[in-house]
């Protein structure tokens, strides 16, 4: 088991050489006087430990995930990977805090493309407290949760040198459409990524980045496939982290497309079942990319719907 | 399409032979001037419309689906055949009213074993309103719904010509432990059904019931391919019922089992979407059933959460 508390001598000379992540898409951001996550040049990433429950429960999870026997390897490799915990100068100015150690997922990439998409269409552990479960449910109703099983929690899609990186408002990529969401997962496989959502993307890259027996939704299978089986933990208000280098592939090299979870403070326990809520999230987040490699060119899902709706079905359906 | 308002000539002559069914589990019953279902003596199950939008929209899901060309023949048959709509006489002795005509799913059927199995975490549609959603979700944490993704609605197992059916409790039912619930789909499959639950089961019958190429977990496993794919419905408080007759196997004959999907009343559009609820549910199901199969020997679950607790993880994780 890893040291929790690991106090360095002279933390101070060390914090020297941490600063604040070049591509963080969720989450608190360092900086202004501001707690966040700090990365060193060795590939590590400090998280903050969250004051209440929520810090505590992340530690335990990555001390129990990284010790389990139980997890195959090609699973594992899911995980952002776990150095224990330090007491590092906090961002915010207020002294040596205790942070998460972890593996920094962006480590070596120049302008990577990124989507963090929380799964599931509850992000409450049926154990919460009434206020908490109040709160998450007002979310998960008001974002693409519910309907869809998942939502997005952060992105950022690389265009070119000239025009960088389009990063749309937090607020704006919560509530959407079916048809929103589409668009958004097929931008971060095209070459152009207008602000315009009338611009229809090419999905230029989908066959590398989403495609392929290493691309994501082989990822995304592998995944699946455990999550239809494993009963030890079950991952409330976690995200699946989508990465790649779009500019690689004009090099003629592998993007390095790549899924990682991230964010463990609302871990529970299994207890002998498989984690429903998360897996059904999952299969909504596959179905949607395996449409886009199957259809490259867009398509509505109205044809879906037209014949229920001629044989009068209505919407709500319930009283 | 089918006639939804199929008034019968000479209908009181007809409503003589129809009668209280034998196995129902779940849902109203008819008798002692109550409103609930009727069989005639050819195989139809008469289902009185409820009177308010959830008649209407159960009426439309079957015609909808009955006339669907997308709906694959092997995932058909799952589902009751439907024969339009009937003025009856009602059980309840106000005169005629609707009913939705449908296959009767245990004709034929002397002792059969019947599980009513609901499907799903979250029982309400997005589009539904407050008091509606507040009534389900009090339901969904009260009963196996959160924690299991499913929850028993009925059920009866034959035992024998001696000790009849174990008809137990509904209430008794909805509110059980993961091992309870374990216990129960055991049982179903056991050569003696104690009332006692500290009688182990013995799973005699598990091979031919929930085994083999025909048997229960294949046809689950059938469906879920199915609702990977499908975004046409959202099948929102939908059962699934299980049916098999025990004594036939004495005979050396192939016991029937069954799945068949019933309630549709809550069914609503798909939109593109799959409906990764109910598909998060059916998987949690699956795999309860795959360990009878793989470990027909009693065992806990204890053990898969003893690591988790060692290294400190609360049972509420949030906070």
């Amino acid at each position: 088991m890893l040291p929790v508390f690991d106090a360095l001598e002279g933390s101070s000379l060390y914090t020297d050489m941490l600063k604040v992540p070049d591509h963080q898409v969720a989450g608190h951001k360092a900086g202004n006087g501001k707690l966040g996550p700090l990365v060193d040049n060795s590939g590590r990433f400090y998280k903050p430990l969250q004051g209440d429950e929520r810090g505590s429960n992340e530690v335990s999870f990555y001390a129990s995930f990284s010790s389990d026997t139980r997890i195959p390897v090609h699973i594992r490799r899911f995980f952002p990977n776990f150095y224990g915990t330090q007491l590092v100068e906090a961002s915010d100015g207020s002294g040596l805090q205790p942070h998460l150690v972890l593996q920094n997922l962006t480590l070596g990439q120049v302008n990577p493309s990124i989507m963090d998409i929380k799964i599931g269409s509850r992000t409450w552990p049926p154990q919460a407290t009434e206020d908490y479960i109040h709160k998450c449910l007002k979310k998960d109703r008001q974002s693409t949760s519910i309907p869809l099983g998942f939502r997005f929690s952060g992105l950022q899609i690389y265009e070119s040198k000239e025009s960088g990186f389009w990063k749309p408002e937090k607020r704006s990529i919560k509530c959407l459409s079916a048809d929103e969401v589409k668009l958004i997962l097929r931008k971060f496989v095209s070459s152009h990524v207008s602000e315009k959502m009338d611009l229809k993307p090419d999905c230029t890259f989908a066959s590398v980045v989403y495609g392929g027996s290493a691309g994501i939704l082989a990822q995304l299978l592998e995944l699946k496939a455990w999550f239809e089986d494993q009963t030890i933990y079950h991952f409330y208000s976690c995200s699946v982290l989508m990465t790649y280098e779009k500019e690689l592939i004009s090099y003629g090299k592998s993007p390095h497309a790549e899924i990682k979870l991230v964010d463990f403070a609302h871990v529970v326990e299994g207890k002998g079942v498989i984690d429903h809520n998360f897996l059904g999230g999952l299969c909504s987040l596959i179905k949607f990319i395996s449409e886009i490699l199957t259809m490259p060119d867009e398509r509505t899902t109205e044809s879906s719907s037209e014949d229920f709706q001629k044989n009068g079905i209505s919407e709500g359906g319930t009283p």
